[in-house]
């Protein structure tokens, strides 16, 4: 069925009060195409998570109308759970060069990726989607080739920033594509959605240049000391910079860890990456030279447990050893959340005699991300009649709006939405009409969406007071308890050292079976119950602990 | 046993290499006394865990020796676990008047509290303990009535910092006492034990006079709109600054939050908060007064979950409720770790309309805790001969030995030591010689100690994917199954939508006891580890998850 005159429906099923998981959903009568399939990382409370994914019951409900999915950029936020979508359908991708090279070394293994479904293009150009005509627009960004795109729809042009900075001074390709924002911008944009992640910050981040420069000063300081530089293995502009200056300093270059390999041979394959002949060398050669002939760059700059740096810190890495006089280098500002690894990190290579050097103490890093002027800056440019501020918590949403407010904008014009709200936009108009389904699928090793809110729920009791298990064996007829109490317990107390504390839970079960006077015969449930009313009371009296307790009864009528 | 020439004993019982729990135990001959003895807050891995406090095997072994225990402030990590020494002995205490105050208000209910043996000083003030001569010494921190102390010992003068900032207009009384400083240092101080929190930071931690300019501006562009601060209930004039706005500006004040309460109570009773009169209002009379003529004084700068802010973000309060239009200043910043509660409480907060300012925004707080600047300013005025940097991770003592090398200390002076290490120390050298027992006790409710590496490690276990309990019923001689495999899991999988794996595992145990052929009668716990096994194989197949397994045998030979 076809409505006369439809409205474009733009519909965020991620990224809006939260950060990750960006997917924005633009639906124009029968044709939708997705504008990117990110992923987030747990929530401290989400215990035992190991990755969130958007909800994706709208886009399955809607699949024969999607037209494409459209990545903006190879960051895990925003191609992240691709892998999950395609589980449901077959559908065209379209990203740059390296974007797709990104995605294809995570998905080269997954028996629902085919890469005749991928379509590479380049920034500048246009494709046409059904009732939608997307054109790829250059920017700036922490990763290579980003983009943003601007629809043109029925109803107008939308553009969606994507993730960017502006960055006056790339280390490869050129600037963000100013002059086509303000062509654009000119022609009349309808709806601008645009990112917020550092929407709190005054001025401009700085160019990625300025960190190679800060770089190339520690080589120069440096002569005598290896020197090894923990990134993000994305940032192939600020691998570039490390290799240019490990050349000019004849440094032989080491790259160590899975991801921070992957990437830089994508990065080099596809033409992003120039690596001087014979720079790089084996970890096996490390041996073969001086530490003031070489350079390791590596993962785990987030301090995380399992890569590289961190082995390392803890010596536990099998090819790399810290000694005394490296000069290490965290090039990265930690994820919120991370601040304590990090620093456990760093106390760890500290310890071993390296020189580390991190944020707090060198400009050693810059944010990919666009602050206050930058995202002025944009909006003057474009000019838009509506904005629909994304990828950010509800407070840089907010802070976004009262931005755009103070450039002159009409606040009703300003959409704060949640994840789900549908946007209807015509020429002349935009309202929140509605939700559909949104939310987060939880991925817990090979399970999707099993783990939900009892499921984490137990896992929160059981982390903080373990259990206690009541074995009975009843014999059900008579109500006599044959066997135990037995009680055991795990993650709850030293057992060893509690055995009144354990004696006297048994004796309190044996006294609620005592006052039943074998009444039980049909009633397991209240006697669980009471069982676990009576020892949840005697135990929090004792210990201030609220233990999960199971009790089990078995029936011992043989 | 005396020895001749004994010589000085400086042992460090926490706050080295970790942030918080502050002790060190000073001894020489057959004196000990002892500087601070606080908590810290337990890490993200230990699970359920309340508080931790030092290990305090080597006082309870010496108690007979001990002196006094003196208390330089009122914070937790320097005051928070004398409740647990007093258990084991009952020694004098000496502490500023606010530190004492503080001290009695948490510990009034406990019954090792007794108020006899507390001992009020003033800074300037010299005491003498057995061999040891104290002198306390003002300085300027984050809460008032701070010193600083001066141990006169028979080698020679030990300076011990405390926590200290130096701000020369501090709010209530006098900057530190740089003068006695001077002095002191111009007689010769053998050793300095100096803090090392804000080592990092280049330049001078601002006065708190500017976080008061700074909430008098917000008064001043805010006429109209009711105003709630949160900040730290120990930092007095902090709040002495905010009451003197509200005064200023005709606002009644409500302080909310059962710390906050306590500690203006004290504060007040004490003479440290001047307060005008009738300018304090109930809760209830709130009702009684427009927004423009109240100031809100709350707990919960930290996120909290269950400190008044974050039950107000969450409409959970009983008394206040967040109107839009309310203006809320978080004058704190977040402790590491924290970063998250309290971005999700200012997005409470948005949400319910109020205006939020935080740090990110304006510098509505500032840290009670020397810079480098500061620190080098102490150094030049004790010119220590030996240099113990205390009060920070492994980062932070390095970082202040670097500093202190690059004022001309000679690095064979500088101890970056571990707690437990002793310290021997006379006119002539100095030289760690052994270490004592030192650590982390872990208190979970009411047990002091009663969870350790086990059931932690249990605990984590079941955090991340729960546990599988199977229950079978065995005729021991016989050897036959006769009841189940019955299987239970919490906090492992969505029990309903996962039949057929909890299927297929009874059919894997019941496959393991058909392979035994009933040849188990006295091998049980043989049983229970090829149940384990081969279920854990079973599962992490199908799912990739290792829940804790849990085979219970309960014998029906009745």
């Amino acid at each position: 069925m076809t409505v006369k005159n439809p409205k474009l429906k733009v519909i965020p099923l991620g990224g809006l009060n939260e950060i990750g998981k960006n997917i924005t959903v633009f639906e124009y009568d029968n044709d939708i195409i997705i504008v990117d399939c990110g992923l987030a990382f747990p929530e401290d409370d989400m215990l035992g998570i190991d990755l969130v994914i958007p909800d994706f019951t709208y886009l399955i409900e809607n699949k024969h109308k999607i037209r494409a999915l459209i990545l903006t950029h190879g960051h895990e936020d925003h191609i992240g759970a691709v892998d999950y979508l395609l589980r449901h359908m077959n559908i065209p991708i379209y990203g740059t060069k390296l974007t797709l090279g990104l995605l294809e070394n995570k998905l080269r293994e997954s028996n629902v990726y085919n890469p005749e479904m991928n379509f590479c293009v380049t920034a500048g150009q246009i494709i046409k989607f059904g009732s939608f005509s997307v054109e790829f627009i250059r920017i700036n960004h922490s990763i290579a080739d980003s983009v943003a795109v601007a629809i043109t729809t029925p109803v107008g042009v939308v553009v969606h920033s994507g993730d960017f900075k502006v960055d006056y001074t790339p280390i490869r390709g050129e600037s963000i594509d100013l002059q086509r924002f303000a062509e654009i911008g000119k022609r009349g944009v309808l709806l601008f959605l645009c990112e917020s992640t550092n929407v709190e910050s005054k001025g401009y981040t700085l160019s990625e240049k300025t960190v190679g420069d800060i770089l190339e000063r520690i080589f120069e300081e440096s002569p005598k000391q290896r020197i090894m530089i923990a990134t993000f293995s994305s940032n192939i502009d600020r691998i570039q910079q490390i290799i240019n200056s490990a050349f000019k300093h004849k440094r032989k270059v080491v790259i160590i860890g899975r991801s921070m390999v992957n990437s830089v041979t994508t990065a080099t394959d596809l033409g992003y990456l120039t690596v001087p002949t014979n720079i790089l060398i084996e970890p096996a050669q490390i041996k073969n030279y001086p530490p003031e002939r070489l350079v390791i760059i590596t993962t785990g700059s987030q301090g995380e447990a399992m890569a590289a740096l961190s082995r390392m810190a803890f010596c536990e890495h099998k090819q790399i050893e810290v000694l005394p006089g490296d000069k290490i280098i965290i090039s990265a500002s930690p994820i919120p959340g991370n601040e304590k690894t990090v620093s456990k990190v760093i106390d760890g290579l500290l310890r071993l005699g390296a020189e580390v050097v991190y944020e707090k103490l060198m400009e050693v890093h810059v944010s990919g991300h666009a602050k206050q002027e930058e995202i002025k800056l944009l909006h003057a440019l474009l000019k838009p009649k509506y904005l629909m501020p994304i990828h950010g918590e509800y407070r840089h949403l907010k802070q976004h709006k009262d931005l755009a407010i103070s450039l002159g904008m009409d606040k009703k014009n300003i959409f704060v939405m949640n994840i789900g709200d549908v946007l209807e936009i015509d020429k002349k108009s935009a309202q929140v009409v509605e939700s559909v389904p949104a939310g987060q699928t939880l991925i817990d090793g090979l399970g999707i969406g099993d783990v939900g809110s009892v499921v984490l729920r137990d896992r929160k009791i059981l982390s903080e007071d373990g259990l206690m298990i009541v074995i009975l064996g009843i014999h059900r007829e008579s109500g006599l308890l044959v066997a135990g109490p037995d009680i055991i317990t795990r993650g709850f107390v030293y057992v060893k050292e509690s055995e009144d504390l354990i004696g006297g839970a048994r004796c309190v079960v044996a006294k609620v079976l005592d006052n039943l006077n074998g009444n039980i015969s049909n009633q397991w449930s209240v006697v669980k119950s009471l069982i676990r009313e009576t020892l949840n009371h005697y135990l929090w009296q004792l210990t201030k602990r609220r233990p999960m307790i199971l009790p089990i009864l078995v029936d011992v009528n043989s």
